[in-house]
């Protein structure tokens, strides 16, 4: 059922969507400030159930695309992502009839708000991550067949290209990559054009709502003085993403972070409070993999999130920081997530990772935490 | 007046390119194969002088794009070019009249003729650069106005790319150059769409005629013994590029090239063969300064051409080698590339060179040569 999402939502949306973006997707802070704007300006934005859509409307995903790193710094003006759809709009010669989140972690899950604000076009409550995810490729659209070309990429001078490398979803992503870094480090994309019905068959439902239910369980936790990762772990139960492990709980002892080749690349570690455990994280933008005293505890597309102790609020990667004290959770991803096909493309074999995939819930068996 | 161009008039074509690519636009061989074999399946080429055209003809130049150093590695089919043109009329929703080259040096006099066999298209005799240069906004058609946007960018494995970005000519570049890089250093590139009109006013005109007889003037001096570099002069005479200075004779005694960011740069230095001058050249692709003994004598947009001692052949900076015997000549470019606005996108401050543009037959008023 469509429902209107007002400025009142935002904070808890933004809260949800850090938690989902797994420490990556950007800083949602920004896109928040963007939306808000966009709403006071042009009132409240429809969100349709996936349910909802017209087996034959076009669906047209919008997204920023970038290094964190680079996001922090470089804040955009609200109009590219609308730029990026109305290019792709053109090169179709059709018109979109919704847009839809790409990833809805972090700032993507707030871009295509802007664009359905600005437009007037309802946004779809789904998303092709069900997380952030570093890549173009790395969609369960593409996973499922929906090729990602041609896209658009939009420039903050106006500056528009549309990339069609045909099917071939990976050299999408490097082409588009490389003009996002002669940008200047981050730009606004249109891909993944598709029917409703192909929304239906290839998106993770319902993430824009899960996003929101679960920054508002954090916030309604701290309001009563409850344990909000308890909270947020009885907000996802039910859900596609039925299982959350506390696996760490620590302070962050070394951050080693470097922007390259258009991405935020690093590693963290941190020290249980006791001194007697050890976290590593490695991250590509995102969070991939926590090993907590040589042990590989969860590993992506499972979600690795680090959460601030006292609050539950998200970390992104880029706001790593010596001496944080950090809960580190693992969430189970959506079975959609989980085939051999998905595996293929954002499996830890896709980021170079030895590591086999192994659900987290099976990974820890027990809700324990370390430290 | 139309003509047709055949097999038999390729070697002479591609050896007059070649002087006019003055070190650069990528070795005219390779091309000139590509032809040979467009021709032999399509028939001979309709060639149109600029006069010929209607005013309102679509015409969309076809070039390559990429450093020669990767050019000559990284051999292309020849379906690339006409993928980049088919590309742009797509997005245009126009059908082009005619095709024309970019540059009338190197391996660009080559790919439009390419492009003209397989489509049946005609190719204007005229170009953009009236010689090569290293970056897309160094063309007379955008000096005199005409956009080079939209623009579209083709990669070996069907991959095509779009770029517009208004009439911020040097940002295309940017781009362009970017995804050329990611399709591995070599692409094939449509751009600069024009009426008939705007190639009457912008372009130089008949450059692939021009480097028909200067090709052939050197070829039928070596057959009767002549010398050929004498014959390139008196070709030139009474053309666009009048003048012409022998600079320089003597060994190479130093070559110091590199590839970065998509380009082939460096410096190379010959000795006379008396050992008491020395020349200095520096190259972006293209050569761009000739200094004698400390003294500039020939500097961009002016042609600085090295040519084999024995045959006045050609030497492309990627085939700049130790020990070679050469002649160094400078001739002049057309006035339509010497004025402030022409000077301002494509003279030596272009490139970062501190010298000032003098012509080369004010720099070298009597022809004489040193060593």
């Amino acid at each position: 059922m469509s429902r209107l999402l007002t400025e009142d939502d935002l904070p808890d949306l933004a809260r949800g969507a850090a938690v989902l973006g797994t420490g990556g997707g950007g800083d949602p802070y920004v896109g928040r400030l963007l939306v808000r704007q966009a709403i006071r300006e042009h009132g409240p934005i429809t969100v349709l159930d996936p349910g909802e859509l017209d087996d034959d409307t076009l669906v047209i995903p919008t997204a920023q695309m970038g290094a964190p790193t680079v996001v922090h710094e470089k804040l955009p003006r609200g109009t590219e992502p609308v730029a990026a759809l109305r290019a792709l709009e053109r090169h179709l010669g059709r018109t979109a009839g919704a847009t839809m989140p790409i990833e809805c972690g972090g700032i993507n899950s707030m871009i295509p708000l802007v664009v359905a604000a600005v437009t007037g076009l309802p946004v779809v409550d789904a998303d092709g991550m069900g997380r952030a995810f570093p890549e173009l490729q790395m969609e369960t659209f593409g996973v499922y067949g929906v090729p990602g070309s041609p896209m658009a990429v939009a420039g903050e001078r106006g500056e528009t290209t549309i990339i069609d490398t045909g099917s071939d979803n990976r050299r999408m992503e490097w082409l588009a990559r490389g003009v996002t870094v002669r940008l200047g480090g981050v730009a606004h994309i249109a891909e993944y054009a598709m029917t409703g019905a192909e929304v239906k068959r290839t998106a993770v439902p319902r993430t824009l709502s899960l996003a929101l239910s679960i920054g508002r369980a954090i916030r309604r936790a701290r309001e009563v003085g409850a344990d909000p990762v308890a909270a947020l772990a009885e907000a996802l139960r039910g859900t596609l993403y039925g299982h959350l492990r506390v696996l760490f709980r620590g302070k962050v002892s070394d951050v080693e972070r470097r922007t390259e080749a258009g991405f935020a690349r690093g590693r963290a570690k941190a020290v249980s409070f006791d001194g007697r455990h050890e976290l590593e994280l490695t991250f590509q933008n995102e969070h991939l993999v926590a090993v907590v005293d040589g042990e590989v505890r969860c590993v992506v597309p499972d979600l690795v999130c680090v959460l601030e102790s006292e609050l539950a609020e998200p970390i992104t990667t880029e706001n790593l920081r010596y001496g944080q004290r950090v809960t580190v959770v693992g969430i189970s991803t959506p079975e959609l997530m989980r085939t051999p096909e998905a595996l293929a493309v954002f499996g830890p074999a896709a980021f170079g990772l030895p590591h086999p995939f192994t659900p987290v819930e099976e990974r820890n068996p027990a809700p324990a935490a370390v430290g």
